[in-house]
């Protein structure tokens, strides 16, 4: 354990003994002085988030404000009652089991969170994204990992925080940081840490999630892993609409170079609309782009290669776009090839690529929707009254934390109900959500409390 | 894998494929069939229970009423729309993050959950007991293990809850067993299993959560490990009423032989009330108990037995009862030798036992309050307005599922807020419940539907 973990550590536990039992309408408070603060300097937070990440100011700004309205989300169910709200069981009298001692069930914090935030969302999934606003909200203390896509945006969008905080007159350390690799797997494993938050890769997700389970005392790990977020188009739709949805696929694909989680990563259709060759053509006219990293423009141009040399895949281009950076690539595959054991197109590919696998029967469709792995998100293109539709509907629903009908999977929406996770390995935990304000009951502890009078303030 | 446990998950996955999307009317209906079964064959339950677990026909006839209790207060919150309900967040017009599309928040079923029930509550915490219960409101098919402590109990039970699921019109495959223990261990490691529930010992239980953990695709493990339960008494309770503090403590402690795992293991007082005299008293008077199975009785009186030649340790008794069984046992201690680093006292022990430390100041009974592993149960006993029980029901707040003022941790209500659970050991997921309504959500996945039409019958 290194010394600046420790020592992190051990001032987040104080600012959590200091903070214990805050008031909802103080954890309000505090999550809308971050929000104030975020939104007071959107257009330098953005400038300074392009400059590391590429993705474009005027996105950048956008997610500032998906940030903020996020904190605010938070605060408002707070305020409403709507989360973390005390529910009372009044005694009744008699023998059990039908009579009982008078119970408040109320939520405390967790603990002392520590938050890895994504390289692709630098605000919204970012040091004070949604983990750190939901754990806020539950009145934890959180310890950030500076992501090294973005060092010096995560300091300043710390000292941010830290300042906001202070201004409301709430313990700074409530937002703290910790910075490299070794560091980052210390805290998972710090005696004083009781849950975290990751969004991130499988491999490093899979590794900090092994370190918290072998803990001696484990602790929960709310991970987001991976998915390949499948779209599926009906025989109907596919005879009404090809063209719109050819293009509504190769926007979603494209948007933020395709560094989303909620990338539509697969598109089922039948042969006979041809939305290979539509995707083809338009993906072939979009712009280079830039990714988030030299490692990810590397990871993505070698997967297109390795899959160039596959005669069992089409691949529209070499993954490098002629002006400079990476091309919107359309990978054409037949369904047997795609579930063969050596397949090499099953995995997440992380960048402005979607694979396109016509399909001739409605269960050759389904075979490829069944195959086991959990899903942040399923799309379904059809019209109603359809019985394909229904069946992939209903499909998806198995596998996928989300269900799209008729739409697109990126452009999340944050809104009190969202579900945002699904089973392994798109989450480590799939009854939680990490965005909506559900997210919060993964860092709220609940408490009976057994016939403790009304009067007493025991500060919880 | 053995191909007794490969064949009833494929029993179970099949019994969960036709079962999906069942309407909570349906769900509600199950679990009132299993509890008319229950009650119908309540005396020749409690009469084979006590052939294998010696309990006490009783006790065992209270525990049946309980169960069924259990299975319909989740009926109840099913029909009432109190669990499980969908959430609606209707399309709001505009560009996001305000603007956003239909979502439909509604849970569907985990998938097959494996149950270990404990040897100590044959129905209650058993094969149809609380995880069972909330399962199957969850709409998941259910394999339990057969316990080794009350095989015949085990299999009996089984065998009623699939008469009264296929008498109501739903799989009797929803409720399946296995038996052994490599197919335990079996059970959490298969490809068709996706969450286990589990109460029992922190040693089995360890290994079944590694066992979950180290999955290419880990699922959820909701265990019950161990708890040292603490109850301290404030110095005004302890001038008043030391006696009944005393006679409440020893009953308290030897209910059910002392193998709840919400025991009082510990009691700590001031030391002027000399409540380790008292209960040690109380304790010579009780009669010989005969504890669940050979290996507990001995673990017990091992556990005595090595305490006995401690000599900063008193032990009132050799943990034998002259007339045959175990004996109820007070271990007196002081504090600094509790909270020492070669400290025996410390571990739970399943029988009638249990610590007495003796404070004279309360810092001194704070040192041990604020221990770092969490409990399920810790109680204060106190007068309202006094500064120490304050401070005593805030630190035990940090550490445990329930605070109980004035009571006793035994007898655990069965209502639905009820929070039984806590940090690690006293479980494995300490933001979720294995007693009361909320103990459902460990068993529903949530899925989000974007935009699906509301007369599109998509089965969940």
């Amino acid at each position: 354990m290194s010394e600046q973990v420790s020592e992190v550590v051990t001032r987040a536990q104080s600012a959590l003994e200091s903070w214990w039992g805050a008031a909802p309408e103080d954890r309000a408070k505090v999550l809308e002085s971050i929000a104030n603060a975020l939104d007071a300097h959107a257009e330098e937070l953005a400038a300074l988030a392009n400059e590391e990440t590429f993705l474009g100011e005027p996105r950048l700004v956008g997610e500032v404000a998906r940030t903020t309205f996020q904190l605010r989300m938070f605060a408002r169910g707070l305020r409403d009652g709507d989360i973390l709200d005390s529910q009372i069981d009044p005694a009744v009298a008699g023998p059990p089991p039908a009579g009982h001692p008078t119970l408040r069930r109320t939520a405390v914090p967790i603990g002392v969170v520590a938050v890895f935030g994504a390289s692709n969302f630098p605000f919204a999934f970012g040091v004070l994204g949604g983990d750190t606003a939901s754990a806020l909200a539950a009145g934890c203390a959180v310890i950030v990992k500076i992501h090294p896509a973005h060092p010096r945006l995560s300091h300043r969008l710390v000292d941010l925080a830290r300042e906001a905080l202070a201004g409301s007159q709430a313990p700074a350390d409530l937002v703290t940081s910790v910075e490299g690799i070794q560091e980052g797997a210390d805290l998972v494993v710090a005696p004083g840490v009781s849950a975290v938050g990751f969004t991130g890769s499988k491999s490093v997700g899979r590794l900090l999630f092994d370190l918290a389970s072998t803990r001696p005392d484990p602790i929960a790990f709310y991970g987001e892993l991976s998915s390949v977020n499948p779209v599926v188009v009906t025989p109907q739709a596919a005879r009404e609409r090809p063209d719109e949805i050819a293009q509504g696929f190769v926007d979603s694909l494209t948007l933020g170079a395709g560094q989303f989680c909620t990338k539509p990563a697969l598109l089922l259709a039948p042969r006979s609309a041809a939305i290979g060759d539509k995707a083809r053509r338009l993906a072939a006219g979009m712009p280079g782009m830039t990714l988030l990293t030299e490692d990810i423009t590397s990871r993505f141009t070698s997967a297109i290669e390795r899959l160039s040399v596959d005669e069992r895949v089409k691949v529209s281009s070499s993954g490098r776009a002629p002006e400079g950076g990476v091309a919107a690539t359309i990978i054409e595959t037949e369904i047997a090839d795609f579930l063969a054991p050596d397949s090499a197109v099953r995995e997440e590919c992380f960048g402005p690529s979607a694979v396109v696998l016509p399909y001739d029967e409605i269960h050759d469709a389904l075979r490829v929707l069944a195959a086991d792995e959990g899903i942040l998100v399923g799309c379904v293109h059809g019209e109603e009254g359809e019985d394909a539709a229904l069946v992939f509907l209903r499909t998806l629903a198995r596998r996928a934390g989300r269900v799209v009908w008729n739409g697109w999977p990126t452009g999340l929406a944050v809104s009190a109900v969202q579900m945002h996770g699904g089973p392994w390995p798109a989450s480590t935990a799939s009854v939680h959500t990490s965005v909506g304000l559900q997210a919060v009951y993964r860092f709220a502890r609940p408490v009976a409390f057994q016939d403790v009078p009304e009067g007493m303030d025991i500060g919880v």
